[in-house]
């Protein structure tokens, strides 16, 4: 292998294992030596390429702003699709799991950032994009209707946590969705978007992810 | 002051101590120390209500859960109302600010419980009840509903903290309504309901809420 390529494949394999922690015990209980422990690199690889805990939160949280999903002919499709799709991997993936974690870490974002201003940007201009296609009703802001769902999405994930027994966070999600299109959409358009949770696995699994570490 | 109003004062004292040493520092940082000192009560009175943190913590979330809103006649707007009185209130009361924080530390709601599980089944009786009026359109499932708006809160409050100069978390509460309504309430229903963010304000000031102590 290649010395670019292991170091490639080594960075990756610490931020799965740094997520995977971050998820389980929150920033401040989360030890650098737990992370080494689960990612089985030396000292030195780590520190190569985070020399701090909150280098590794940076990393988990930059890591976790996946690509743009595919365009849709309807582009309000690829703006229900990226929510749809996240709430499918956040929890099969450990980098993802991390960084929402974090997020929710009140206090603690002020030392590494949130996910949550890239995620609403790229709602937002895709929001705009439809609004320009014809696909959303005139009084739309695009704006605060991506923080609103982004803001939501993170909600529902908490509370879907602590409910065992419940709709499974991806159902809520599609819910969510449901709830909210009509709001956004033209009628003859809503008519045609599809919020179903099979959809998010459809759109995980057809996109060549990165091999996810077990944790 | 007879023993049993000094009693329920003392109470209300630590809670309200309590709540806003939950709210700044999370569950697993906060001392029984530093909510006495806050609190200015003495060790035996806290204890006496409270045994432990993890009584402290349970009192928080159960004062969280307030009494219902006012009946208004168009019973959606009860429904609405409950959100935008607790999204003004929640700023600026401790033992509010405290359970939301105790809710989202995740892993510790094992040990306490949060308010969601109240305040969503709160949302749903008033949403039988309006579909009872006649007020709901017919396919609506008052228990998801009443969820997704209980986890949205929840999470706008999250994104409204960790960005200054976005819009306020009223602001934010305001326009969920605004995006959710359109697929609850029947159209003549939903032309009629308040959600603006001046009448969180007004319902809580014409209820007379306990004082609150400074913090």
């Amino acid at each position: 292998m290649a010395q670019q390529e292991r170091a490639i494949r080594t960075r990756k394999v610490v931020l799965d294992a740094a997520g995977a922690v971050f998820a389980e015990q929150g920033y401040s209980a989360t030890t650098i030596a737990e992370i080494l422990k689960r990612a089985g690199v030396t000292k030195g690889a780590l520190y190569f390429h985070f020399p701090s805990k909150q280098d590794l939160a940076r990393g988990v949280i930059e890591q976790a702003v996946t690509e743009p999903p595919r365009e849709e002919e309807l582009i309000l499709q690829s703006f229900v699709d990226m929510g749809l799709e996240l709430a499918y991997r956040l929890p099969r993936e450990p980098v993802l799991r991390g960084a929402a974690r974090l997020a929710a870490d009140q206090g603690a974002p002020d030392f590494f950032g949130t996910p949550w201003p890239q995620w609403a940007y790229r709602g937002e201009q895709l929001l705009n994009k439809a609004k320009a296609q014809g696909e959303v009703l005139p009084h739309v802001d695009a704006a605060v209707t991506s923080r609103l769902l982004v803001g939501s999405f993170t909600g529902l994930q908490l509370v879907a946590q602590s409910e065992a027994g419940a709709e499974s966070f991806q159902e809520l999600v599609s819910r969510l969705y449901d709830h909210v299109l009509p709001a956004v959409a033209l009628p003859g358009v809503l008519m045609q978007l599809d919020t179903s949770v099979e959809r998010g696995a459809l759109l995980a699994e057809r996109k060549p992810h990165k091999q996810e570490a077990m944790s």
